[in-house]
């Protein structure tokens, strides 16, 4: 099936979910029933019927009973009012309410409702002069289509949940019951949806930070401001160490900014203007200067650019800094690390001559590849470009040789890739990075972004090769973006099995028994641990051996010794390795202890996504 | 001289200078002239005559000419209106002023006037009824002394500089000549401290700042909001580095926590009661929470404590975080990196056991004399407990026994150390650390304070080995305390002259010509330098090999390589190391290229403040 014929199946499936309904509630009234991503719903008023979860068998084998039926989807019209006299008729009062302010307005408001589900082709200004009707067996909906072809041909379907809706989003309205599915061509499609929901269930990013003590929140502290324990601190560091080591490997040089400025900066580089709500305003009781929270680092790193002379033969000027920025997100979208109010950034900002953009953002393309190798997620990237609408901003040549040179270094690097004309920011074309996790999902993460304009209004120059003052362009990217949103995501993608390199704790040593030889041996190991750099808890508690594995286990922690008198009487380790990181085919052996650690240390350092041992 | 003897010859010398004044310009109107840090001065009013520095010479010649007539400073008395009636005949209406407020206000008023020079003795409460007056030759002055024997007792001395100074520091009173002096005991200590003055101008870390590149301000961000350049940035975390390090030696993990929070936090914590005039206040758009700007962390980092159940085994739980606080100081006290509105902390919390608290606060100061040894800076300490006096939270048994764990780890560490009783916080005792720097001055860095009270405002708790809910004790401690203070002191301890390891810059590669062999060598170094995390310029420009060299050293650069036809035929490398840095009697030899790296990243590893090479 293609795109439209899935949109039409699920479209198809909604008429039949209300008429499932009506053949168990004839006394239904029902809304709006539009597709959704992934299947779609219904909104429906039963009165004080309330349908709950227990009741959606009962829906589905009537479902059911329609497509074994394979009733043709038959298209009709009526002129507009005799439409509302069959709505009047079938008492369907959400109909002809529709329906009603579809013949005062005309079409002009016919685009702002539902046109797919009024019935009408919202083209063109002027009154509405016939609606369409489709039917399927005993069951009549005004509706624009289009449908399958018959009841027969829509695919598999699972109704998922159902939830209270406003009729028309007014919470001065009825409150319906919006009945949601989902629905793919293929049952085998549908089971790996359900699949991904259930292992995205699983993977809850806010459950495994819980379960594995990555992150807390505080009412004290306040919602979209989450505080990371020792465990989530090293996920965060680790994880920026490698985006900065990435690009430091091209130049980059880390910087320091305060994360409070003058508003001044930001009435400047114009973000006042465009973002002023977004900010969150300091107010100090010692000066009347008005500051605000940063909300990005650009405008911060221009002023160290700008602090003394650059000629020619300085640029590029690679500034990098992990940093955090604030949002004033609304309350109500905050939630675990996928959206907060404080947004760490692994931010660069390159200040290069015209000439230098192709070799600058194949660098920083080659570093996104890398980082993403190592993580172990698939990279696809949009390329934006302006069209030929005003509002860009910046000289056009400059334009078109800049999305050239994007295009080229995009290339350079094998990169899958799509463009977008018209996508670009005012101030630059752009560079977007989709990145497609274990279950399938993609995500937007990384950007590289051209600037022509920050330059200009922070009169940012350099003297030329001709001796006359030029102007830079900025070059803005970030391989994570925010650190939490990544986190989010990377915590999800990996389940929580964190490889070797990043993982909080990297080695369990559990010692079985308190004789001094065994507290001496895993004392042993303990300094060589701390030696070569690994991240190491000892379990000495006097729980079984078997509940202190399975405490090892619940951690997700990627090797466990457990050291006992055989251990210490042979001087050989034998590691327990965490399922997802070994490798088949290889034999259980032991390892003299300096072994051990030195393979231990190469791997994490390695980045390796696989065991060594 | 002991320090009353010092006090007291600087006060002689304040009356010296007025009489000085007054035979050169007899119309001089006097205020006040007491004793300050290194000296004194004296407030004058010469009505449109203007001091100058030119004038000093003239001044100084007076001076000396009284202490060379060595004339006994001697006491009387005077009834107050008697005393009033002098001033008027000696027409000093300053002194007039001041005798008339003392007799309508009597003692209380006294003490908050300058009692010294008041010449009064201002304990108890009531009417004043005698005044005391000191003269030296023709020279009388209402005082209260004491005073050296004589005008020729009063050492070494030196008039400084002359600054306008409002009457009674009122800037709607008249505006007087405030005539600065510096005084010691020898002119032996007058020569070292103006030695030390003139050393402390050309190390002055806002002048070091600005040439070595290290630290920006921009007046869009605003004051007391310094930047950080690439240089500057490495010191940043190369010091943080070293500071974390000590403590992870000692199992502190560190944790991350966000910038803002809702004010409750510092309401439950009991700091926004006590300093919620120095916070920065931050407003929402989105949601009517009140949120501020941290000033300090160890609230945050309860709440880390607090959100999972601690048993006594689990004790100590240690967190370090070296995050950025904001503290709304006054415009006008914001200088260089000395005081500034974004305090980045080296800070860490210990949540401890009673009984835990001595080998926690044996480390901490064995991490911190290590610190400071590898700094080249010496340590003192001071002990500050309670005294009898009411005010102090907590159990008192806690505090003796904490007192003397204090100790006990301070004798442990061999550290000099002096006590101060009713010198500890209300909520627990403490250890502050001075360190001297290379020019002989003292600065309070580190310290490590005991916190009875946040943990029970903030209800934390563990089980104890009873099984009944205990308390635990907080152990604040920051290394460096702020790094942008600390900064400011280390950069005008070492004078800019880094040592290898903190350098920002560690090798200056020096291209003499542009052969393909010169070109294809340089390039072999670079690429070793960055396999040994060596930070290293290469200068390839056209300059000459004499004016490069000079280049590398006003930057201070530990090692600097020429790199001409000569070195690539030997394949030898002969660096320049930075004066400071040489080790005395060393033969000058040739190095092949990887010895050499590997020595430079050794010395680097091993913090050394000598060149290893």
């Amino acid at each position: 099936m293609n795109e439209d014929q899935i949109y039409a199946m699920r479209h198809s499936l909604a008429h039949i979910t209300a008429q499932a309904v009506q053949h168990l509630w004839p006394e239904a009234k029902f809304g709006v029933g539009p597709v959704v991503e992934n299947g779609f719903y219904y909104d429906i008023d039963l009165g004080e019927v309330k349908i709950s979860e227990e009741d959606f068998p009962k829906i589905e084998k009537e479902m059911r009973k329609v497509i074994a039926a394979n009733y043709p989807f038959e298209r009709s019209e009526k002129a507009i009012d005799e439409a509302i006299d069959w709505a009047d008729a079938a008492h369907q009062p959400y109909k002809t309410e529709l329906l009603n302010d579809l013949k005062r307005a005309g079409t002009t408001v016919a685009k702002d409702l539902d046109t797919e589900t009024l019935g009408v082709a919202a083209e063109g200004e002027g009154a509405v002069e016939n609606v369409s009707f489709y039917t399927d067996g005993d069951f009549t909906d005004l509706c624009r289509g289009p449908h399958a072809e018959s009841t027969g041909k829509v695919g598999a379907f699972k109704l998922m949940r159902v939830a209270g809706a406003y009729w028309r989003g007014n919470e001065k309205n009825a409150q319906m019951q919006r009945l949601y599915g989902v629905a793919f061509a293929t049952q085998e499609e549908l089971d790996r949806y359900l699949h991904m929901l259930e292992e995205a269930k699983q993977r809850d990013h806010r459950k495994l930070g819980q379960e594995l003590d990555l992150f807390v929140t505080s009412p004290l502290v306040g919602a979209g401001l989450p505080l990371f324990t020792p465990r989530g601190t090293v996920l965060r560091e680790e994880l920026a160490k490698f985006s900065n080591e990435l690009r430091e490997n091209f130049g980059f040089r880390k910087v320091w900014t305060p994360h409070i400025t003058k508003i001044d900066l930001y009435k400047t580089s114009g973000h006042w203007d465009k973002f002023g709500d977004e900010l969150f305003l300091v107010k100090s009781q010692e000066t009347s200067d008005e500051f605000a929270l940063k909300p990005m680092n650009c405008p911060h790193h221009t002023q160290i650019y700008a602090s003394q002379p650059r000629s020619y033969r300085d640029l590029p000027v690679r500034y990098c800094e992990t940093t955090t920025d604030y949002r004033d997100e609304k309350t109500g979208e905050l939630g675990g690390l996928s959206r907060v109010r404080s947004l760490t950034q692994d931010d660069s900002h390159v200040f290069a001559r015209g000439d230098q953009i192709e070799q600058e953002i194949n660098q920083l393309l080659s570093a996104a590849r890398d980082m993403y190798q190592a993580l172990g997620m698939k990279l696809r990237v949009r390329l934006s470009y302006r069209d030929d609408g005003k509002g860009y901003l910046g000289d056009e040549i400059l334009w078109e040789t800049a999305q050239e040179q994007l295009k080229a270094a995009v290339e350079a690097n094998n990169l899958e890739f799509f463009e977008a004309t018209g996508e670009a920011a005012f101030y630059g074309p752009k560079i977007d990075f989709m990145a497609t996790d274990a279950i399938g999902r993609e995500h937007q993460v990384a950007t590289v972004q051209l600037d022509f304009v920050q330059p200009l209004r922070f009169e940012l120059e350099y003297v030329g090769e001709s001796g006359f003052k030029e102007t830079p362009v900025m070059i803005h990217c970030a391989l994570m973006g925010s650190i939490e949103r990544f986190l989010s995501v990377y915590i999800e993608h990996t389940g929580g099995r964190f490889p070797l390199w990043v993982a909080p704790e990297q080695l369990r040593i559990i010692q079985v028994k308190d004789s001094d030889e065994v507290v001496g041996f895993v004392r042993r190991l303990s300094e060589k641990a701390a030696e070569h750099g690994v991240r190491y808890v000892v379990d000495e508690s006097n729980e079984s051996v078997g509940k202190k594995i399975r405490a090892a286990a619940k951690l997700k922690v990627p090797y466990t010794l457990v050291i006992g008198e055989k251990e210490v009487a042979e001087g050989k380790l034998t590691p327990r390795v965490r399922d997802d990181l070994a490798v088949d085919g290889r034999e259980e052996q032991g390892y003299v202890v300096d072994q051990f650690f030195v393979s231990l240390a190469n791997e994490a350092k390695a980045r390796a996504s696989k065991s060594s041992l």
